[in-house]
């Protein structure tokens, strides 16, 4: 049974990520009773922490599912190691609401507080980008368990891209610790970068083995 | 692997609009203890604003599905771009359990509130109508994504039907500045009425196209 | 497109099912903090109301995707009317979480309370049932949306057997309003009775039909 | 229309199982104002009883999914009976966020009272195991739902594998009423273990049969 379809894991996986991405939206409060004279427009709009860290995990998510999709178009076969680290990067995933809900309390707190969530919303992400780069490893090393007609050069792009992850998210976590608000909005562009197959880790070498 | 199969991608928005979809009725909240001689009854029935906000919104999000569905029974392809534009419109769906909260628990307060909300919860379905009809067009611009076999008629129906929707919002939210819970009833109707496909939009050419 | 394949109502029905009955048991609460003495045992055993109410929806729900699934079965298209129809089956899954945590708030509250809560209860049950009825008559009339292969004799039965439904959930709530933890105890055990394709419902009929 | 595929029941349960292991993360709470001088790392390593709850719990929750399949593999046909064992399968399931927030608010309170919780938590997962017992007996038995083609050494080894399940949680149990966080840890260690098709418990005979 092992080793067949990756049609079950790719279910499933599918839906952790839309019950996380969905309940993303849940920490977003409803100001309560308005004290006389004072706009509900003004409560609602002294929630944009929330609504920055929201947008910001929902973006990430997002790619993270279209990476994950990505990541599993190359591989063919499942077994129990690949299960359970697939396992790791669910675990990141589901773990993204509450760091979210963290850094929509602490983004205005003062430097300390506010630096302890910048770290702790990052570590999250270095968190599944490890257990990215394992699973896809450990998927693509000597072929174990990729589609044997898989593009041998996305697969190496793939792998070059991955690589990149983890240092980036941890360039992000530095400019989070000098300012933590502008880190969120350049993660999204930078996400959205990231979404498109990336030519960049392609290398020159696509050109060559491309050609006819 | 990108431009293949769209069947994912709809299985991931399913996902997240029926966890939407069911997550609202989690704002009704069970009456606490009652005083002595108060009925049950009224406890639940104060509660209408809630039940209103919800069952509009549940079928709402319905006729999105529905609609979600309809569109993507005509696009055969995906890439990076339908996946962001359509992670817009999940955006928007996710969103609208707490403004469907803040509807229940602002619609009779003071005209200075209850109006915040309605401009709210109608910018969320204007918000959401917009990426519908961004991914619509990016999709069938030229036929980028469309399957060759898709029905030139229909398509065109939907273009015409998806430009009327974000109109259509803003008369909403001008009933809904001068009479909310009125509004609400309205929306139902619409969104039922817009449910089918619509022959208005077809328009006249269709006798002709359909001819022998 | 409309008129084609059933299976993604289904997995969007699927999907809103699983999610109502997982929150289900979100309504246990941990008992806080006890005072010196108190076992934990006492405080999680005086929860038995929410317990049992928790049991008994769960099991309801699971009967209703069983009764789901067999009708689907039976029918091979869609249309907007039997989407609609079917939103009203969701609506009233998705109101169970809250109507079950009334019960267990509710049970046993003075008499005049708790009967309210009996009576919401069960009718959001008949709600339900009301909305399967009308479903599965719009599919089956005239053979609308059934399968040219449907068993002539199953399409019978299911519709003698939802028929049944109403007034059975009509008894269940007399019952409820003179002894409302009986109710619930019967309801267990009569849903689990109707799991069965009911021999009762199909009729001597059948003996006749599937002779050679 | 019993009997046939069993795709639909495991979808539902995958959605059942994916909800679960995402709610869990719901429990942790953000840490609310911390008093001056207080640190943030402080008041969110105070919660590790949460975290070691939560990640034993998501391992566990794992592993029943990859069970659950590996069941499924062999199992060719549902009825109704299977589709209720499963239920109870499902039943235990979704009450584990609920147990998992008992661990992390007990873990570190008097003997009497976290034993309360060590019971409680082991004996859910006690309860499943019993469900997925009698599920797999009631298919197993006689080949009464298998697989024509199930590999009948594998079909062995799992009624080997799941009838040391239950007394395999009742050591768990004795070791978390001594020591409950080292109990939780073993029980992660324990679960991969068992993840993997265990070789163990499909014996010597197996050498035999798969001899040419």
């Amino acid at each position: 049974m092992e080793g067949k379809e990756t049609s079950r894991l790719e279910a499933f996986s599918d839906g952790v990520i839309a019950i996380a991405i969905t309940l993303l939206a849940l920490e977003i409060k409803v100001p309560g009773e308005q004290p006389e004279g004072k706009s509900l427009w003004i409560a609602l709009f002294d929630q944009w922490p929330t609504y920055l860290a929201l947008v910001t995990t929902f973006v990430m998510i997002l790619i993270m599912w279209i990476n994950h999709h990505r990541m599993f178009s190359h591989i063919h076969r499942i077994d129990t190691v690949l299960m359970l680290l697939n396992g790791g990067i669910l675990l990141g995933i589901t773990i993204l609401p509450f760091t979210t809900e963290l850094v929509g309390e602490y983004l205005l707190k003062p430097d300390g507080q506010k630096q302890v969530a910048a770290i702790v919303y990052n570590g999250v992400f270095i968190f599944t980008a490890i257990f990215f780069n394992l699973a896809w490893r450990y998927a693509s090393q000597k072929d174990r368990l990729l589609n044997p007609q898989a593009d041998r050069d996305a697969v190496r792009g793939l792998t070059r891209q991955y690589m990149f992850g983890i240092p980036g998210y941890f360039i992000t976590l530095l400019i989070a610790l000098v300012n933590f608000p502008l880190s969120l909005v350049l993660t999204i562009f930078i996400a959205i970068f990231f979404a498109f197959p990336n030519k960049l880790f392609s290398g020159a070498r696509v050109t060559g083995e491309t050609g006819p």
